[in-house]
């Protein structure tokens, strides 16, 4: 099994020398990246990850899920950003596609990742009756949404269940010493998972933040992590000829230069909406700062083709286009002859789906090209736990070396503190005195015109 | 109830003088829309739609959806593009967040809007033992996505219920003469009701294409239709001083003539994501063409605040960014004290969870104009079918003036044809056979390299 890179279909628009000019900037930004050095080098625990992550606490997240599995109907996890984006993209791609209203499956809910008093009430709803376990996810343990949430779930817990009880059904993963979940982790005696000191939430989703959602979820996380070991090895070497990593950074770095400002990543199969939706935050919060950066959008195919497929064609050339493709559907359904054939189809009789699909991949990726959308192509050969482990790391290490091209920081995001300033003056929190007068005044203002 | 624009936080980007500069020209649109003139003109039923649609078959949209409720315990949506997205947008809009999963509830599940084997296969396994009706919506009914589905379920209903009973669980919406699916259900004897021929699809989810789901889905589609019909009177006028819709028109276009590339479409309600997909396809398919358009993309704060927010404070300059708000949220929770505030919370004790996700959204918005977003604001007083149905129609007249004054056809959709034309080839479809082998030696041609 393999994650495989191509950019074939975007050699129309650029020379291949531009590729080999990249070729010493790769190395050096590898240099970098793996002598722990450069901008954000606090931040680079993720790189040997996969071949060091602490197998003790493996073992404790896989035990913790069996026993939630066991004790619960439902598991809510209660997270936002990179706490919340990485176990749903693996339990949409790889989970039922109804999975929750499947018997003898643990349901999985997310809270904490949104402020709706609509989505909270609906949540509570649909859990009237159930067992439920709590995994809350976050580092500090302050952060707004997700600590509202654990506010109204411990409360709900402690009421069902009676404090002692609720203590064997709430999880905590969380900073290894410090912050507000910590101490109360430690109070309160529930058990902990550690979120690695040098790893930021983008970056977390093969350790205890996504791992243990995706497995009460019912899926094989040691296969996850021998795929993100493979591709740790697969991408480890600094040379851009054979490292399919390195060759998607840098390609992306091209076309930014000239002139693209939007990275499209195209899916064929609906349950990568939320692989695409972290693939957004990994690249659009590593890259998007000092005002640079592709916009990262994303599209599902053939659906969208009927909405956004007009756009894409022959709207403003802003893109190139990144398909994540899976070669082998992991199920196949032929179709069949109709008597009548009223609809025309018979002349698909005998094919798959997926051959139909495929089709439509290929055709769509032709006419793009056609319509001067440079086209680059991932592939992985199956759709499960290892090859979304490869995956995952293979657009880690992308997005690393992208960054570092580009010359910003690819860990950092400066930028998320700025509304939540103004949202705590608004709101009237202690030592924002003086941020909430300016804000007054400023929306006096604004509401004289 | 209404449905408000204002654009008082875009004006520092722009002098008052250029939407004035504009009013001549939006009366111009005004004119040639309602005078059934211009590019496209054989496309605008949806104008006067809310005054003067079909009231039989309107009470009969309202019985089938009774029939349904009584007869079964779901209903399969087939479609794509306008005949899936705007039903999708209002249920997810405005039914529990958990509809399907409520007891007491039809159910309502989506097929034919894509074509991936999965996704069919776990339709089909959550199914099993429900009673089933099905809408299948396409004017030609040779449309690739929903014509496959629509085999495969008529199909099964045949098999599970036999020819006869299944009959009475499919419901037709088509052309009104003309068609396979036109054809096949005055064979079968199956209950229909009418696309309208000078409706587009992304215009129609007024029409029986979206109301029969969403009825089924137990809304009031006569509140949505009494909505859409007070948004008729109110953007009837050709003055841009006091149509909120063309303003909007207006202000689109005048920062895409600014240089922006990409519009934002930012809700606070994680149930609105799908109202922003069906945006997307509006704008999108009406103004993506002659290498021209504001490219539509969206998120959903607070939530993607945590994944795209960085990008959107400091990347680069792309976008203007439209707010959809929702004054009122329809269910209030009080945030509680905390006796230890280890989170620090309790300077929210007495908020609602409303009024904090409000002063996120105020905070965001002054945070990302000094990011230099432009920001546009659309505000429903609340969210339920009335103000649904007024927000449709005032997007759908904004779309019409800002697509003529960017002087494209807003009706047609020519690119669409262009991949499937590949795909058809690629299938090996009749009368297909030259561009088969061009494509193929161009496929050649690309794996030599």
């Amino acid at each position: 099994m393999s994650v495989t890179f191509e950019y074939t279909n975007a050699m129309s628009f650029m020379k291949s020398t531009e590729m080999d000019n990249f070729s010493e900037f790769v190395k050096s930004a590898h240099n970098q990246i793996h002598g722990q050095r450069g901008p954000g080098s606090d931040y680079l625990g993720w790189v040997n990850w996969p071949i060091e992550y602490d197998r003790e606490e493996f073992e404790r997240v896989k035990s913790a899920a069996s026993r939630i599995q066991q004790q619960s109907d439902a598991l809510i996890v209660i997270g936002i950003g990179g706490s919340y984006l990485g176990s749903k993209a693996a339990i949409e791609a790889l989970s039922h596609t109804f999975h929750n209203q499947i018997d003898g499956n643990t349901e999985v809910y997310f809270a904490g990742q949104n402020i709706s008093s609509i989505y909270i009430e609906n949540l509570l709803h649909v859990l009237e009756g159930k067992d439920i376990s709590i995994n809350v996810i976050s580092k500090s343990g302050t952060t707004t949404e997700p600590a509202l949430a654990f506010r109204i779930f411990r409360e709900f817990m402690e009421k069902k269940y009676g404090e002692e009880e609720a203590r064997k059904r709430i999880y905590v993963t969380t900073d290894k010493t410090e912050g507000a979940l910590r101490t109360l982790a430690t109070e309160e005696g529930y058990e902990t998972f550690v979120i690695p000191e040098d790893i930021g939430g983008r970056y977390s989703v093969l350790t205890p933040v996504g791992l243990l959602p995706i497995a009460v979820a019912g899926l094989d996380i040691d296969q996850m992590m021998a795929g993100a070991e493979a591709s740790y090895h697969k991408y480890n070497n600094p040379d851009i000829a054979t490292n399919g990593s390195y060759q998607y950074a840098a390609v992306r770095n091209i076309f930014n230069s000239k002139g693209k400002s939007i990275e499209l990543l195209v899916t064929y199969e609906p349950g990568l909406h939320y692989v695409a939706e972290w693939w957004k935050q990994l690249f659009g919060e590593s890259e998007g700062k000092d005002v640079k950066g592709l916009f990262p959008a994303s599209v599902n195919f053939t659906t969208d083709l009927h909405s956004m497929g007009q756009y894409v064609q022959e709207g403003r050339r802003l893109f190139i286009e990144t398909v994540l493709q899976i070669k082998k559907s992991p199920v196949e359904r032929t179709i069949q002859a109709d008597a009548n054939n009223i609809d025309g189809l018979n002349f698909l009789t005998g094919k798959t789906m997926d051959e139909v699909n495929k089709m439509a991949a290929l055709g769509t990726t032709l006419a793009h090209i056609d319509g001067d959308v440079p086209n680059l192509l991932i592939e992985l050969d199956e759709l499960n736990e290892y090859t979304f482990g490869e995956l995952v790391y293979f657009f880690e290490k992308a997005c690393a070396i992208s960054g570092t091209l580009l010359g910003v920081n690819p860990f950092d995001q400066p930028g998320v503190e700025t509304y939540k300033k103004n949202m705590f003056a608004l709101l009237g929190k202690d030592g924002y005195e003086e941020e909430r007068k300016q804000l007054e005044e400023r929306l006096a203002e604004i509401t004289k015109h």
